[in-house]
């Protein structure tokens, strides 16, 4: 086949795979009216909310795609190789990520009333088996189209400075889907716990608290739609660096267009691979849920480091970059040093924010002291967490460097995102488990139901976390692959630290993941005010509504979550935006300088905030579980402020600065001819 | 005079003048039996903390300079410029600081009944000059011995790569004072709130409670003893470093030594402004004490600015690196360009942290919402406050290097230092006023006089945040010149950022602040923990406490404060040792990599810990002001909460990252030799 070909019929494959999915979700029994009624509020305020985050998006789409239709007039350099092809292929990258979150996002939210009616029906044997589909539909609908999307792309224009604007329009996307949707989603939750659990003393997911429906919402828009835009852009932006890489950098015409292709061959075999390993998890998932998440994943990662090795023996050959020649199989460890860290990056964080190990208990512990120092051990223990991680990270580069020169530093990420549909799929499994407990209790089911649920629920949890691992591993070698490709498109030989336009802009980008945070969070506090007041009002003015006899306006603050999601997007998303812009159009060398910046600090404060609030969540589930004076005592008070300060920490901010030094480093690849001197 | 004479001189005046202010702070009235007693039991604990301190670091020091001495035996190659005259002069740079530290912190620890005294006898007046002159004390020591000090070892040794030893010195000396001051001090701050306040209901200072004394040591061990030691470095870092590169990339044997003398002349040319801006404070001061402050600061900083024009003019040429020629007066100009970056730094840390402003006031509304909410929004401000600083520090690079290449950075850091003397004056000055507010308290003196104290404090504050500025700003201009000179000196051409190395390098380096923090965070965890254990107990052990009819022990929390903050000490001390040799010793790029990687990190990370700490702790006052509900209300809770999370961030963590910085750094330089590839 050739090298359209495989990513063309596997692509084709894969969504084949999805409609198959999304009929056995889809016939599955939607449980009784409550539970009904209660489903289709969640895709009621998951549709609007999605409806008007893409109305937007779509404005800033049209905007940039005429900006760059129009550069080389607005630039007088009439040569300049942007304009409305690359326009085109930006389009389209954002239409393909938005899609692929709708499709994901409408079956999850189908989904999740009708686990727990498997549950009710056929207890964990069922409710994995539906919960698992409709995570599969996201994770195969993410890998699928990302790649016939790119595959037809890059069939119709061919030079990659152009296939560039493919990434830039998914990352886009990707920015609003994941911050917008962390921001609609703590803000629900942090209002939800704050008046519902602290003040009016009702318990979690209780239907009489206006804010729990947002919540839900939240966790489809956040979790399911943000996290699959991620990975997509990801998937799309190590394909794009290593065939960026191997354009400009790899000598002889045969040789850099075997590099070229190579990753389509990869990806190929990775959805087939993602395939079989779902399809395990399904047959062998209802005697061991555990074994058979983690099995699957084992069995898509294997299969895949088999098909490359192959693949890799076949068709590559010994390469040259800037005069150095690399072995035919460097590409093929280079990819295994990717998967190595991303396995134990994930495993780091599994460490630092589980119940199991000694940091949360002892975190826990310290909860007996008081909120404050709950708070201050929280945030030391995300700052520990990522020691290791950064250490394998560093390595890894050196490591996969070694083999394969820059080419082989995109090919470490796209090692670890070769079986994306697997690994969103378990992530994606999550969030329909704890939607359907959610479910389960606000229609009153049998308490039994719910620990069905909640046993789905954590069993993804050591999966989910390689999942995280691999998200951060790959973001962060994604973008030093995307600035590598990016100085190799403007042309700057060396980027030397010791220019001070080069150190100017390393410090200016790290500081730009603390700056960007800080208005998420204000941001999400914004959100959580004003939904706070809201909850407070109805409980004060609609009659018999704590006492259960009224129901909750659920749709008001699924239209606040949504409003101020969208709002709170405008600062960061613009300086995301524009910041590369303006330094790019001063001085190529210092926005390389900002781009590793941003990489250094947004890896590091990534793993902090997501880890701090992964730990302080669990340490409240730890004390819940009895220990420490379990629920209702002072430490359980102390922790629930942690869970509530690391909500915003693990869902909002951390996720989001990936998508920040993404997008901002593949912006700069795609106006690096604007940026050249001439 | 002579480039040694100048700095011979004017360091002798200085101590001179140390002295004179001595005698006068001795000879005023230390107040009655009380508060003598009060002011003894913070001597007694100060001194046994520094005791303890200095025992452990003096081992450290011997076996650092050991391996030093020995360095060209073990590493095989007898030609090594290290050597035990490299020894000797870190030995002198770890006395000079630790004396300096001595001096200034017994008299701080004798002026503060003495200032209170001074409020009863002769109010404002009286109280404000008692505490300026202790203030100048630790002021006037740290410039005048560490110039005196540096002189005397150029003078033997001469060779730069010698005399670098003095500041590893220092830094070493530093490390433990701030670090080891910051522990100690928010340990007991944190137990001290958290039993008294919170637990007991009884006030701030109240002389039932245990901690308070320790909570006064720390004031005297962390901000006069480590603010010192902090800045005593900086200086000397940043003429070491103005030397280093003098040194090694300066053309012309003539005019490179001209620019290696040219900091001495200007350092003797500070010291002599500080003695004027001083006694400006002491004689305007009676009527108007804020203008008074803020008038000496600027009195110190323009004489010294008219007086480096006229040097650099008068001894200066024009002078070329790297084959660029730069103007004779490039260094002043780089020199304006560092006071105007610690100018505007530490009016926005001002602006991010005073109740006056709209952050602090939008940061006490939110705790209406509950701690949760107080401690994300302060986090957030802290965050957001790094965008002006580092775009400034940015900016400012460009402009020095533009005027003086590389040896500009470095003169941009000592521009702000030249007037160390009268900065650290003012920022001394605080302490003393707040521990002479506190001994009011605890004497039971009438609480007239506590106004005058509190108003004397709150006067320092807005000048106190320019000291914080030039201590942000010229931490990190100076790690960047020695940095610079470290490469210069390791032979290092170019780091270029996509060599693997070094971008692990930078990954790396970029990780260790949030490690080191971690361990602080933890460290002073462990502090509270033992203390809030020891103070409950002596609640429900000392019968009567409680009533005010007994004593508390207060020596035993000192002594848990001082064994914590050592024991503490040791992680971060031996990463901050370790890591940088470690590295050096595997790849001399990589390590260019790491200290630049720390630096980016630690500058952002250093301003937000700073600033939010800052932050909710004038958020707190805020509400006790009388707003959103004032003491006792919810939002005084949750700001309390907010107040205690931020102690560690401020006074721990943030001041600490400025010097691990440093202290990396000028290990590289003194170990570049090592490093280099044969």
């Amino acid at each position: 086949m050739t090298a359209i070909g495989v990513p063309l019929v596997t692509g084709s494959v894969g969504l084949l795979f999805v409609l198959l999915l999304v009929r056995e979700v889809l016939r599955s029994d939607p449980g009784n009216k409550v539970m009904v009624q209660i489903s289709e509020a969640i895709q009621q305020g998951a549709r609007a909310f999605l409806k008007r985050e893409y109305t937007y998006v779509s404005i800033l789409v049209v905007v940039v795609a005429l900006l760059i239709a129009l550069a080389p007039m607005l630039s007088g350099n009439p040569d300049l190789p942007l304009g409305w092809r690359t326009s085109v292929t930006f389009i389209i990258g954002a239409i393909v990520s938005a899609l692929a979150g709708y499709i994901g996002m409408s079956i999850a939210t189908r989904a999740n009333a009708r686990t727990t009616q498997a549950a009710v029906n056929g207890g964990v044997k069922g409710a994995l088996g539906v919960a698992v589909s409709a995570g599969s539909v996201m994770g195969m609908s993410v890998a699928s189209m990302a790649l016939l999307g790119l595959a037809i792309v890059y069939w119709i224009f061919k030079e990659p400075v152009i296939v560039n604007g493919y990434a830039m329009g998914a990352s886009l996307v990707a920015l609003f889907a994941r911050s917008g949707g962390g921001l609609f989603t703590k803000g629900a939750d942090m209002a939800a716990d704050l008046v519902g659990k602290v003040e009016a003393g009702i318990p979690e997911d209780d239907p009489r608290n206006p804010a729990v429906i947002a919540d839900n919402v939240g966790d489809n828009v956040g979790d399911v739609a943000g996290l699959g835009a991620d990975l997509l852009e990801s998937y799309v932006e190590s394909i794009i660096a290593s065939m960026a890489l191997a354009a400009a950098l790899v000598a002889g015409a045969a040789v850099k267009d075997q590099l070229m292709t190579l990753p389509f061959y990869i990806a190929g075999a990775g959805i087939i691979a993602s395939i079989l390993g779902i399809l395990f998890v399904k047959a062998v998932g209802r005697k061991n849920p555990q074994a058979a998440l983690m099995g699957g994943t084992y069995v898509a990662a294997g299969l895949t480091a088999v098909a490359s090795f192959f693949i890799i023996r076949m068709m590559g050959s010994d390469f040259t970059i800037a005069g150095k020649t690399y072995g035919v199989m460097g590409p093929f460890y280079a990819t295994l040093a990717g998967i190595a860290s991303g396995v134990i990056i994930g495993f780091v964080s599994e460490y630092f924010t589980s119940g199991k190990y000694h940091p949360v208990k002892k975190l826990a512990e310290s909860s007996q002291m008081g909120p404050a120092i709950t708070v201050t051990t929280g945030t030391a223990v995300g700052m520990e967490s990522t020691a290791v991680p950064v250490l394998v990270l560093g390595v890894s580069i050196i490591i996969a460097h070694h083999f394969a020169g820059m080419y082989g530093i995109a090919m470490a990420a796209f090692g670890m995102l070769a079986t994306t549909g697997m690994v969103v799929a378990v992530d994606s499994y999550g969030p329909v488990a704890d939607n359907a407990g959610g479910i389960a209790e606000m229609a009153g089911l049998d308490p039994h139901v719910r620990e069905i649920t909640d046993n789905l629920d954590a069993v993804g949890n050591t999966t989910a976390a390689i999942g995280k691992g691999f998200a951060i591993g790959s973001a962060a070698f994604a973008a030093i692959g995307l600035l590598a490709a990016y100085m190799a498109s403007a042309n700057i030989q060396v980027a030397d630290m010791s220019d001070p336009k080069v150190m100017a802009g390393l410090l200016v980008g790290g500081m730009l993941p603390f700056l960007f945070s800080s208005m998420l969070f204000q941001a999400v506090s914004d959100v959580a005010f004003k939904m706070i007041d809201e909850v407070r009002r109805q409980f004060r003015e609609i009659p018999g509504l704590l006492k259960g006899e009224a129901l909750p306006d659920s749709a008001t603050c699924v239209d606040i979550s949504t409003r101020g999601a969208i709002r709170g997007m405008i600062r960061p998303g613009v300086m995301a935006l524009v910041v590369p812009v303006v330094v790019g159009l001063y001085d190529e060398k210092a926005l390389a300088g900002l781009l590793i910046g941003a990489v250094v600090t947004g890896v590091v404060l990534g793993i902090q905030t997501a880890n701090s609030g992964g730990a302080m969540d669990n340490a409240k589930k730890y004390i819940e579980e009895g220990h420490f004076g379990g629920k209702g005592s002072d430490a359980h008070k102390a922790a629930v402020v942690g869970d509530t300060v690391g909500d915003p920490l693990k869902d909002t901010v951390g996720p989001s600065i990936n998508i920040l030094i993404k997008l901002m480093s593949v912006i700069s690849l795609v106006l690096a001819p604007l940026f050249m001197r001439g």
